[in-house]
């Protein structure tokens, strides 16, 4: 490789990895996730202010080069971050998740996609495939903030906090759901709307629900076989392997990649040896992760703001935690306090992150409309934490309160 | 990123991993190393026969970006390798390997780059810097193979073991400084090409000795630090981060960047939680590391092959052989069989092809000379173990056998 690259690469990765890993670090000191302080460093390495990483540099640069390989080692970032998501969702557990779950789920995408679609095709006239890669970033909540709240305060097992988690689950199966859509149409074709999605949506359903059953008949054998061959730490790089084959697979099929790492998750998360591929690929992703969230940080120019974003951030934000607040309301049947439900779905993070940055990589937002985004994550997941503890401070605690829960992002 | 060149890396990085690992248990089973069955995998993989991965390919296509981000990955293995070789290298040990080992590894060295040098420069008459290469090529003595037949004829504590793995250290350093020595003329400069070289041998030297002194004073503090910080699984990120740090510095100051990875790696032999580390960075690794192999195959171009290379191959494997055997004979004093001491030191490995790789992607060396110098390190490795168990079967046995020698290869 060439020396110059090397060292642009090598010292580029090195700034990201270890500014990512100190902006993380001081974001949980003062109770934030450290995705946001991630994203924060991306922003100020940005063209923001150092302008030591430039999305915009001119191809066949030496920097241009670099750029892309920074880019895929974020990507891999996502793939083994959703593998994560997948290892930790229970598939049995979700399909007990209960009524009150679904419907909090199903209401809390329903209606932040529709409200912001129809902001952004109505009053905005933006085109229909903006429109929609707007609405679903609101979609997803990130649990893990809520989680960890509810933890500090022993929380973790009321029925709030139940609901909150089983509806987060089928959030992000949703919300996974959509992404394909946006994939599958920003790639072209669709002379019929209508007909395009539905297809996709089949297909995502029938990728998810395949994966599992063909991995779950098969993965115990081709493990046993890798044990065989002796292939040594299987762990790390059986699963690093079968998550990237899984994403490649949902990707060839017009599915977004992380779809495939998600169910490859799902797959290892029925291993008896579960466990043991989650406290290895752990320290992988640790590495990888940060840097996409970094990048993600780095597309949004502060030059860029000016009042109108500040009006889109504002609508948006209101729109974004009105829709998941009703949505706590739709906890029909439950004893619980429905507001605080809602307001434990509120915060988005990285399932919206990563679909703002699919809007803008593959060109289908603006530079603008992408930094109104990650303005309004930004903002969901600082406000929830507060709002939460005053909701939730009274009545019955944890009895065995869990150790503290690790906060995947 | 963009879709097209994500699924062009993705599919193309995930066969070479699966194809590697296949390719390394293959040759495992007929018990030669695994990275010449990954070197085969890279050679099939290339313009060879299938033509997936081409080093020829035309700048700003989406096959060049991912070309250059798998090299990368690649260069990320080759720094672990050698971190995991620092991490494996006892500094103390290395001070007492004692007088035959020492006179071993010098002659070892000596010999066969002044043997291979001279063939290159006055037979062949090659320039300076590509007949250096070459010499250099069949420096270091890759010791995975020699220790592991040894362990398989429980003769790991033989005299000659002893003899042959200190020797091995020590050539893996002289190996790195003369590696530098070649970074440095390759960079240009060089009116004065003894002042030049002199320097950077101080150069190495100083780096290797001042990383050792800084590292083993700061390394523990910063380490406590880390672990204050709460940055989980410190094991894996921080050798990571230190590993790049080390390679960057030294690739700074002008040195070759596994100069850097090799002293982190001994930095981290001095901390108590050495196993650690050793443990947590090798699945990482294995990972990152076979993909440097297969691109190191996918560089031969069998359709180079001619009756020249052919004749160049069949000397330099000469060379290389008689530099190592007449080498066996200088372990003065020590009452082993010499004759095996110098055949144990003959395989070269990793190394030599890290060597031979920087030489054509610097375009120091032809696509020719590097065919001819990988298939030398092949044969090399391939000629070793039945000579060894040949000249070693009878005599003492170990009394505790250690349990079988991983192969860093």
């Amino acid at each position: 490789m060439e020396a110059a690259l090397l060292q642009d690469v090598l010292f580029k990765l090195l700034v990201i990895i270890i500014a990512a890993k100190a902006g993380g670090w001081l974001f949980e000191r003062i109770k934030q996730p450290a995705v946001l302080g991630e994203l924060i460093v991306g922003i100020l390495l940005g063209p923001s202010l150092f302008g030591l990483i430039d999305p915009n540099i001119a191809h066949g640069t030496i920097a241009f080069t670099s750029f892309e390989i920074i880019t895929f080692i974020g990507e891999i970032g996502v793939i083994l971050l959703l593998f994560q998501v997948g290892l930790e969702s229970n598939i049995y557990q979700l399909l007990k998740a209960g009524v009150a779950s679904t419907l909090v789920a199903v209401v809390g995408v329903v209606l932040p996609v529709s409200l912001g679609f129809a902001f952004f095709k109505y009053v905005y006239h933006a085109p229909t495939l903006v429109s929609i890669l707007v609405g679903a970033t609101l979609a997803a909540t990130s649990v893990g903030i809520t989680m960890r709240v509810l933890s500090e305060i022993n929380k973790v097992s009321s029925e709030e906090g139940k609901i909150i988690l089983g509806a987060a689950v089928i959030d992000d199966i949703l919300g996974l759901i959509i992404l394909s859509v946006i994939a599958g149409l920003a790639a072209g074709a669709s002379a019929n709307l209508g007909f395009t999605i539905g297809k996709i949506v089949l297909f995502t359903l029938i990728f998810l629900i395949g994966t599992l059953v063909i991995g779950i008949k098969f993965t115990p054998v081709i493990y046993k076989y890798a044990h065989k061959m002796k292939i040594k730490r299987t762990f790390v790089v059986s699963s690093f392997i079968f998550a990237m084959v899984a994403s490649l697979l949902a990707h060839l099929i017009g599915l977004a990649t992380i779809v495939g790492a998600f169910a490859a998750g799902l797959v290892f998360e029925r291993l008896e040896e579960k466990e043991h591929f989650e406290r290895r690929i752990k320290p992988v992703a640790d590495i990888f992760v940060p840097v996409f969230f970094v990048m993600a940080g780095v597309y949004l120019d502060l030059h860029s703001a000016n009042l109108n974003m500040l009006y889109v951030v504002g609508v948006l934000t209101v729109l974004a935690i009105i829709g998941k607040i009703l949505a706590g309301w739709a906890a029909i049947g439950a004893k619980a306090n429905k507001l605080a439900i809602g307001v434990g779905m509120i915060p988005r993070g990285e399932v919206g992150l990563i679909f703002a940055a699919f809007g803008i990589t593959n060109a289908i937002i603006t530079n603008a409309t992408y930094s109104a985004l990650v303005v309004v994550i930004m903002i969901t997941t600082l406000v929830t934490p507060p709002l939460l503890v005053k909701l939730m401070s009274g009545g019955k605690k944890d009895k065995h309160p869990k150790k503290k829960i690790d906060n995947i992002m």
